[in-house]
C-alpha cells in the first residue's frame, strides 16, 4: 500500500514534468511564429514583445532543470523514468536554444525595419512555415510518444538545409547587385541560418524521443546539411 | 568496510566522468586550435584532417552520456555527486558544440582557400586567439575546481562580444566597397559568428562548474554580446 502510494506519486511528478516541457515547447513555438510574423509584417511592437518574453522561456529551463536534479535525488529512477528525466532535460536545452534562435530573428526584424524591404526576404516565411510545422510535429510526437513521427520531422530537416542553401545563394547574388542591400541582406542570411538551425534542435529533440521510446539511440545517419560547402557564388563582372 | 569499498568504487567512477570530461575538453580545444590555424595557414590538409576528427568529439560526448546514465541508474547519486554527473553531461554538450563550432570553421576554410585572401581576415586571428584562451582556462578551473578562474572566464566573453562587433562592420563596409569579396566576407562573418559562439559555450561552462563548486547559480548577470543591435553599416553613397 505505502509502496503504491510512492509509486504512483512518483508518476505524478513525471507527468508534472513531462507538462512542464510540453508547455516550455509551447512557449518556444509562439516564439518562433511571433519572430516571423514580426518580420513578415514589419512590425516592430510584436519584434519587441517577442524579444521581452524570452525570458519565460529561460526561467522555465531553469525550473525544469532544477526539478529533474530534485527528481534524481530524491527518486533515484532506472530504467525508462531515468530516460524520461534526461530527456526532459535534453529537450528542454533544445527548447531553450529555439526560442534564443527565434529572439534573434526578432531582433535583426527590429533593425531590418529600419531599412528598405529587399526582395530575398520573402523566402524567409517559407522557411519559416516549415521550420514551425517542425517543432509543432516534434512536440506532438513528444506528448504522444510517437516515434514515427518524430522520424518524419528528423527526415524533414533535409528540406529546411535545401531550403536554407538555396536562400544562402540568392542573397549572396543580390549583395553583389545592389551594395545599398547588403546590410539589410546579411541580417537576411542570419535569419536564415537562425532558422536552418532551428530544424536542427527540432531534429536533436526527435532523437531524444526516439531514445526515450526505444531505448536505444538513432542511429540512421541523415545527411547534415550546411551551407560551408555549397556556397560559392561567383562575383558578377566588374561594372 | 563493504560499505566503503562501494564508495570509493564510487569515487573511483566520479574521477573517470571528470577524465573523460577533460579528455573531450583537450580534443575541443585542439579542433579549435587546428581550425584556426588551417584558417590563417590558408592549410587545407590542416583542414580537412579537422574536419575528421570532429567525429571523435561527437563519439565522446555519447560515451559520457552513457556513462552519466550507468551512474545515475546504479550510484543514486545525491548532492554533491549528483551535480558532479549533471554537470559533466552539461558540460559535454557545450564542448560538442565548441568542437561543431571548429569544424565549422574549417569547412568554410576549405572554401575560402579557393579565393584571393581579404583583408579582414587578418582580425580573426585575435579573436581566435582569445577564444582559445577562455577554453584553456575553463578546462583549467573544471580540474581545479576553481570558481575565480571560472568567473574570468565568464567576464572576458564581453570582449569577444566586442571583438565580434567591430570585425563584423569592419566586413560589411569592406562587402561594400569591393562586390567580389562578398563570397569570402560572408565566409569570415560566419567564422566570427562561430568564434563568437564558442565564447558563450565557454561562459555556460563556466557557469556549470559554479554551479558544481557552490551548489546554486551564478545569478549576476553579463551584458549578453551579439549582432543584433549594433551592427547597422550604411551602404557608402552610390558609385
Amino acid at each position: 500500500m505505502a509502496s503504491e502510494h510512492i509509486v504512483s506519486a512518483f508518476d505524478q511528478e513525471l507527468n508534472e514534468l513531462k507538462n512542464k516541457v510540453s508547455e516550455m515547447g509551447g512557449l518556444a513555438e509562439s516564439q518562433l511564429v511571433n519572430a516571423l510574423e514580426a518580420m513578415q509584417r514589419r512590425d516592430t511592437d510584436l519584434a519587441s514583445r517577442t524579444i521581452e518574453s524570452d525570458a519565460r522561456v529561460d526561467e522555465m529551463e531553469h525550473e525544469i532543470d532544477a526539478f529533474v536534479v530534485q527528481l534524481l535525488a530524491l527518486r533515484q529512477p532506472v530504467a525508462s523514468d531515468l530516460r524520461e528525466i534526461i530527456v526532459a532535460l535534453k529537450i528542454s536545452s533544445d527548447l531553450e536554444r529555439i526560442a534564443d534562435y527565434a529572439t534573434n530573428v526578432a531582433k535583426r526584424t527590429m533593425t531590418l525595419a529600419q531599412s528598405p524591404q529587399v526582395r530575398p526576404a520573402h523566402a524567409i516565411p517559407r522557411m519559416g512555415r516549415l521550420a514551425i510545422s517542425m517543432i509543432f510535429d516534434v512536440l506532438d510526437s513528444y506528448s504522444d510518444r510517437d516515434t514515427q513521427k518524430a522520424i518524419a520531422v528528423w527526415r524533414r530537416d533535409e528540406e529546411l538545409d535545401e531550403m536554407y542553401i538555396s536562400l544562402f545563394r540568392e542573397l549572396l547574388t543580390y549583395m553583389m547587385e545592389d551594395a545599398r542591400s547588403i546590410s539589410s541582406c546579411t541580417h537576411l542570411l542570419f535569419i536564415a541560418k537562425n532558422i536552418e538551425r532551428v530544424g536542427d534542435h527540432a531534429t536533436n529533440i526527435a532523437e531524444s524521443i526516439y531514445y526515450l521510446v526505444e531505448g536505444r539511440p538513432l542511429l540512421q545517419s541523415r545527411p547534415k546539411g550546411g551551407d560551408e560547402e555549397y556556397d560559392r557564388v561567383d562575383a558578377p563582372p566588374d561594372r
